[in-house]
């Protein structure tokens, strides 16, 4: 169960309105690796969590931070978008090309849809959606997916940090770039420990039953001779990669049955 | 450019059909983490890659044998759906249960939409869609992502593996289990590589801007205890994790300025 | 079954060309709110009927004319777009800043997709889909969904108004929001009939069922006091609201038995 | 800013797992008109008002509640899922029928995806989009929306009552009817307040602007007689409804300048 | 403008319920290729034509009938779903497999979210959206497009009739089937006459403008002599294919300038 | 099996960058006819293929070709991004208007997500997904939809030509034309020798099984006259259209038995 203080967790103050770097927050907000995916992760993989408490609570703890980082986004949001143009006197983008590109380059939802506030979606206007989230059950995997949300949440941001001088922007970015370096490198622990126990390829049981042979090969596809580089280093399971220049197709050239003709298909 | 080959890498033939199962395969297929999300993603990292000629050509070589994943499992679930039921006359959940719980378990679009071949969607019949890729630019940040989309895909293929005896579908997720432990290795290899050169912290330039004081620092929502099992422990970019019992909310109620009327929001 | 004249319901011609504004009123075609959304819904709820008569016949009328608003804005739309830049030779974000700003905000699909022609999306690009649309075969709830619908198109549309001074747009906007107040009115007072007969809380027959102790109590979940406020008023239904300061968590801290071990879970 | 508990808001408890049930209740998580929907709706309302500070204060009481109702359906369907088979041992569609109509209806991502526990998709495995969501800024609308998703959300827990016997999964409904009574009443309460301060058709302040003569007429585009019976009634807003037999055609049959050549549309 | 009456166009009643066929008709429905696609299709081309009066009005007349037969597919799928099986006194799948296979191979949504009537979905859930809709401006292709449409749906329906022997659902179909040979033929002579007119490959005025040595080459990318099978053929446009056993890689090994430091993409 | 090579199938290097029309090129890369929807199309149908070596053939060897222009196009995008505005220091929108109109106008996502390299999204940032592509298993109906994608593909690149003046990306552009002519003229052969085999009405084998009363007849649903123009012209089946001026509504009011008060219907 949650509580919710109306304070914020930290500063979502700009200096001033500006509607097209709230449009480029969006993908912080309600992006692919924006803070909703972690939000919706992190709670997800704590709620489904079947094993150890020490991790439940830490994915239930970041999680529970993400929606603090959400309302954060958004009032910024609001706040860039105040006084954003919107109205035909302006007629902009005949006698004042700087004001028409400004409504050219806005999201045209923010007031359309939204009355000048946030959105759940991305710059583009794609809604969020639950297929950029990930809950497997499995925590190795599952934490090396949150390491990559916070590596790519933290890209963002850091892109983000130098398309605006607005101080009160930067102000929230350095915050979230900083929780991002904690989240990442929190994350990346707990895979550690998870590996030490569990092993470094995710399943770590399925050694036995996998066709070995084919585990620690790197195949050439191409004319290029980059996956050679790494022919002989020791891989972090202890074996060596071996190369395979020129990888075989095993498997045959593949025939069918003729299909059913009530199916319709191509009878050959 | 790409030249194919009709050969299959590898075997994809079952002993025998099964529709329930070719519906299951399909995760491997076009789910989330399917063969599809790989083939997409390493190719689009790679022709994307503004930098090093061997990763570069590591993505590639990998992104096109993915392509012949893609290729054995599609082969492998429309020999799966040979034969299926499909005919009224079985009137199967009058008279036979048993296969009228497989004609309620298969997906039904397999024989209306498809003719009893593979389709491009999960086992719920969910489109793929490119919101399952990732391709950032920053290396370290997909590299991150490729041992995910390996590790995830390596558990559905575990998972998949117990859910069938059919030992021609085993055998080839036997070899697909190999390769993604290949995958894995080689791309936590050159995951390593890169952190070496820009830091373990993605993106790796940016420590001077963020707000440091809060970037070690495990911060405890919750009523749980363990988010604080990981005080004092050394984070892996060298520096000690510090824990806050009760984080405190810095960023003070916010307050708007009423909208513009002409929106019709509330007014307060 | 349907019947099509070619005149319009009502006036769609604008005074002149213009690609932004024509680009905004694809909210009110294919947007969440838009009238496809208003079109599919009646219909489908209509046909769905399986009670009253005159309910059906009144879905199936509003159903009806919101198919000639979808016509109406596509055309309104098309002229809008007659003539639109498009051409290299403008150039136009080199050498004119006014014409640049405009072809920077169309929508870049009216002319590479549609020919300069309406699409079926919002002005963000994102395809209308039938997630937005409702019918349950409870007509209290769907009657209500109606109301929303018209009431966030109207207000929609009220935003649309001021941005553009252009006396043929403004034409048809007048007569759709009056059409709305219209739409808003009806579905409110077959609503009111709905409850009278069904009851206030939907559906009406499930109170000896829930939990009753939990059906009027305003809870609070924060430090704010707003929810307090309604405590002592009486409820549409008759009874009086009561208020909890702290609600309790009263469903225990959850435990899981350990997953199946071959699902690979965490274990703890 | 939020604090989490790791007790849930109420019992989540199953008497015994089910595996079609959990994928059931998928609907009240991750569906069109599930918890995720009024959690984020209600949040995004709250963090996005910019008026008035008691329904703001309820919204971010009420949202804050739905995460804590997101929670215990995500439990209880773990708990559901805890034992479901899917081993192939079962072989289950050709030895025991009645296994194999669960192992059939079961969702095969809970098991393959999510080593079965919750996703954050409807039962169908659609996933949960923003889409669903809704914030203008207009409260009246917006209020409206929220009676919806309480109306249609706690259609959809009735009707799951009636597919169950289990009394721990009865119990967890039985409570959530009740705060879907409750959050119905109190936005209905809300609503009319509003109501009372903005006018009865949204947006309130636009009656001069549109083409009143349409504004309350019934008309007719059927052979039916139900929109008749609405004739003369008296709409909320005090006027009454008049009828239109044979709605007239008004706008003329469209005519279009002939597209640009280089468009390659149809010249006629 | 459109008009309504209640009577369908055809026949739409089957001989008893079968919610599975139920579930299955959803594709004629709400499918990538089904009725609300053709409706939406025919009459999106017909408001946004440009040119010729006369297919403008063939295809507003078809998209017109097509929502007629969305109407009736509607309807046939609320009668299929008359009485069935929901509750939990049926347990079906324990003690009644038959049973049971029913309730697993429905679509739950059927009953939660509809009230068993018709969605606007797949038969696997997924909602109909405009990105299978088509409407381009050039009709030559759009009227292909809608030649595919009429075949995929036809095939569809052709697929779906042995899957029944409900001859109430057969009758529907048979009429559908006829329906969609008149589509067919009609779409196509339509697409005949505007080849003519505009040239065989669309659009029909480039030629001057493309690589000419091209366009009359079949390349082969593959150990398979298929494609040399239409060596020397004459194609539609009068000319012949020539063949290229070896098709070269004209374009080179692409290289990049490094990508600016701020972006913190990989620097090789 | 697929190889690769570094070099590309043919130039894709632009004169100059143009983020604007990066921005457009995505419709040729990730939109609904673009490259990404051939590339699957033809490998999914191919792989399914049941029949004729000689179409499964052809299919692969284009599918295959298809990769190299996703990838030729993906190559060109990432250059004309080279050096793309996205610093503040621009702070284009007030003091450079031409400037702002780039910055307003380009796909943010192109910055902030894929560091100025493509991505797999239409222009308007809607990912590529499945819905698209269509495998069918007919390859009548499946030609045909191969012959649409390889039009409408050809008529967006013919708009696409007349957005810049750069050669270099025209020089692409026509060899993307001549190729589109080649695909579009074999698929066509493909489609007439397989009509010959399958009859012309897709599918081939159900004439003797549908309501032929019904399927020559042009039926008029308007007060247009288009559809009478095509009376007494000969089908391609051979047989002669005929004309319905009023199409009579054959199926009768429809009306449903009451449904289970526990779905909580409208209950009449």
């Amino acid at each position: 169960m949650f509580k919710h203080t109306r304070k914020l967790q930290y500063n979502a103050k700009p200096d001033r309105p500006d509607p097209l770097m709230a449009r480029r927050l969006q993908e912080s907000l309600g992006g692919q690796w924006g803070e909703v995916t972690g939000m919706m992760s992190y709670l997800s993989q704590g709620w489904s969590s079947t094993g150890s408490e020490k991790y439940k609570d830490l994915l239930l703890d970041t999680g529970t931070e993400e929606i603090a980082h959400v309302e954060m986004i958004s009032t910024m949001i609001a706040r860039l978008l105040e006084g954003a143009p919107i109205y035909a006197e302006a007629d902009a983008y005949k006698s004042d090309p700087a004001l028409a590109a400004v409504m050219g380059g806005m999201d045209p939802e923010h007031a359309i849809v939204h009355g000048l506030t946030a959105s759940l979606n991305n710059p583009n206007g794609a809604a969020w959606n639950a297929g950029y989230a990930t809950s497997s059950g499995n925590l190795v995997a599952d934490m090396r997916f949150n390491v990559v949300r916070e590596s790519e949440a933290r890209l963002q941001v850091s892109r983000l940090y130098y398309m605006t001088r607005d101080e009160g922007i930067r102000d929230m970015l350095k915050f979230l770039l900083a929780r991002e370096t904690q989240h990442q490198l929190q994350f990346m622990k707990a895979q550690e420990e998870l590996e030490d126990k569990y092993g470094v390829v995710v399943p770590g049981d399925m050694k036995d039953i996998e066709h070995t042979k084919y585990s620690h090969v790197l195949m050439n596809f191409s004319d290029g001779d980059g996956s050679r580089a790494f022919e002989g280093q020791v891989a972090k399971d202890g074996e060596k990669f071996t190369y395979q220049e020129n990888p075989e197709a095993m498997g045959g050239v593949p025939t069918f049955k003729p299909a059913d003709p009530h199916l319709h298909n191509d009878q050959g």
